[in-house]
């Protein structure tokens, strides 16, 4: 590894000095060594959002960047620490806890390693046992960006199928009607980002300028039902006015343009947020 | 260039991954390229504060720095994608929305290239629209900042003409009264800056220690109307104490010692806000 | 020094252009010196916030860190502009308001020196006089992190007597009661980090498991009474239960699991905020 990139993701926030420390850690480990923060604002134990922000990164990062994520709620319980690597050739060190699901399914996972503590903890990092992600996840993850260890000396290899996974819905098409869920928040715009693939959507047969009616339902509740046109981007709509689109993630998502859709409808995230698709008449506006 | 700055600014926020998608663009551009967030968190959509931004920090950065600034809604629309390059020869890559304005007035512009995105957008960036940030502006200003390409390579020469510009208002002196706007608020301490400079308040002939009557208006409504001392700095009030005094930018603002004076009062900014400054008689507490 | 560290804190917020220029000044003195941010979200104005994650963080970082603390209400005051050399070897650029407290108690300084500002100052900082966390600390401590100047050149040397300190409580152990204060707050999850040492606690002689009465009392109202079990992690307690754990700076912490307890019970931090810890009967829950 030429230079090795360590990127960190936590939940700790950025207003005490938890992100410094690790920082410190890893610059103790190589001065200088290259590191970025993908976000240290992930909700507060939501393991699903941290799973959700590394996929949502991760490819467009080199190959050989070691990533470091704490969303650690079970710190001190008999989850296990690991690393991965991808199958793009990517690291991920974090307690296994669910936050590998979504590069689980979408990317891959070539190989994943227990960390074995008893040689890859910080030394003297004294009787804290709260702070693994000081004392072994960004020491870990910085050793192996610099080079001072090599993924094999991790610690043992486990089976692929021990990996924890968070449950995900896939988005089903069906009579012509996609239904998938409202994985996340594009923050913080309020933009909906659904599980609903461009290519799936692609055979409803709809183009730029064509009108879909939209639900969105929870608790069989329905909170929104609509009929919105498919723009290119939020350009393609008036100001205040919502639209279907699709992100940076190559899915299905629903905005207003510049408005927060989410705040706007009270929209939640995850697999109890059903949103279906249905291609309609075109409306014309006369 | 011996080793290139790259500095990102956006409306993004830090909660999600986009500022990451960005930072690992760039390294896959070059890796370890110095890369350096001015802020993502001008308000959603806030052009004029973009452009104050990019204003009152680029003098403190080195010849050849990078600025890449996204504040984007029109994403998608025909306004046009371009790098420009200072009359102190550092480059702003970013959407032409007004972004430009306080450095083409303050600074200068020698010369402005359209982004031709058939050469200069990131590989197999697929369909999306929405995320130009990423595929467009933090690619091309990596490729810049890594030289990789030369400004030559950005796409054809524009007009400066073209240059789209936010209204700015200039303050005025008459009968020995300066009329200014408020310019932006000092978060997170709510100072007010003004657009007015120290060398036109030097023509009140005000020292230290004289006092000045301050009016604040909005809409012929009067916010604000007391005398304040101009001050060397806070100290030269007390604690919970108004003052006068020239900001980092070498401006006029009006703060309370330790205490928020945009909130305090409720003010906002923009060429609607009128700051009206008229040297007064000493004030002498007895 | 082989590659300077620049490590800065402050609390200016990260909503505007003030860290960027600092980011730029340091850039300036050496294009690509290594620059990390502790937080910049200090509360405002408080000294006490910034001397503790100075602590909290200043261990982890390697020898020869130069660290940049800007909380600083008396700009423009009489207070010094100083920097200082720990017991183990890293630069701390500061204003001398107190900043230094809890370095100079718990680790040691070698020596202060006075900055001297006609040589020590950013070249054409201009007549502002409210930024000196730009034109001078930022300026000085990247210098020192670029070794474009050595720690004799920041100016005088003052007495290690002069260095302003806050009043701090030291917690006691009587009668098997050990009084210690609440020091501060860990954001985002609300755990409260006493001043009472592991070491200490130790000789109340309690295993993991073992039951402790705690009260919390300000102003001699009791804001919290009840009996919690130490835990080695939050692990140990149930989802929603309080209990007692050694934090990462090892002292004595008060958690919820996976609730703040800081908010459930209205806590606030400093030598008001008496924690009283008393060693009982185990609880055993039938």
């Amino acid at each position: 590894m030429s230079e090795g990139l360590l990127v960190l993701q936590s939940d700790f926030g950025i207003s005490d000095g938890a992100v410094s420390a690790m920082h410190g850690v890893a610059n103790s480990v190589q001065r200088g060594l290259p590191i970025f923060d993908l976000t240290h604002q992930i909700p507060q134990y939501n393991i699903w959002e941290a799973s959700y922000r590394l996929l949502q990164t991760i490819n467009y990062w080199p190959e050989e960047t070691v990533f470091v994520s704490i969303v650690d709620p079970g710190v001190g319980s008999d989850r296990k620490s690991v690393v991965v690597k991808t199958k793009k050739n990517q690291y991920i060190v974090t307690p296994d806890n669910g936050t590998l699901t979504h590069v689980y399914k979408h990317i891959g996972i070539k190989e994943i390693r227990e960390i074995d503590e008893t040689v890859n903890r910080l030394p003297n990092s004294g009787e804290s046992h709260t702070f693994h992600g000081r004392d072994i996840y960004a020491y870990t993850g910085a050793r192996l960006a610099a080079g001072a260890i090599q993924f094999e000396n991790v610690g043992p290899i486990l089976s692929l199928d021990s990996i924890v996974e968070l449950p995900l819905k896939e988005s089903t098409l069906e009579n012509e009607v996609i239904t998938g869920v409202v994985d996340v928040i594009d923050s913080p715009f309020g933009n909906l980002w659904t599980n609903i693939s461009r290519l799936q959507f692609k055979q409803l047969e709809g183009d730029y300028g064509d009108s879909f009616k939209i639900s969105i339902t929870t608790d069989r509740r329905t909170i929104y039902e609509s009929t919105l046109v498919y723009g290119r981007s939020f350009a393609a709509s008036q100001i205040g006015v919502p639209l279907l689109y699709i992100n940076s993630l190559d899915n299905i998502a629903i905005a207003i343009n510049q408005k927060s859709f989410a705040d706007t409808y009270g929209i939640g995230t995850g697999i109890n947020w059903i949103v279906t698709i249905q291609k309609v008449e075109k409306v014309v506006y006369n």
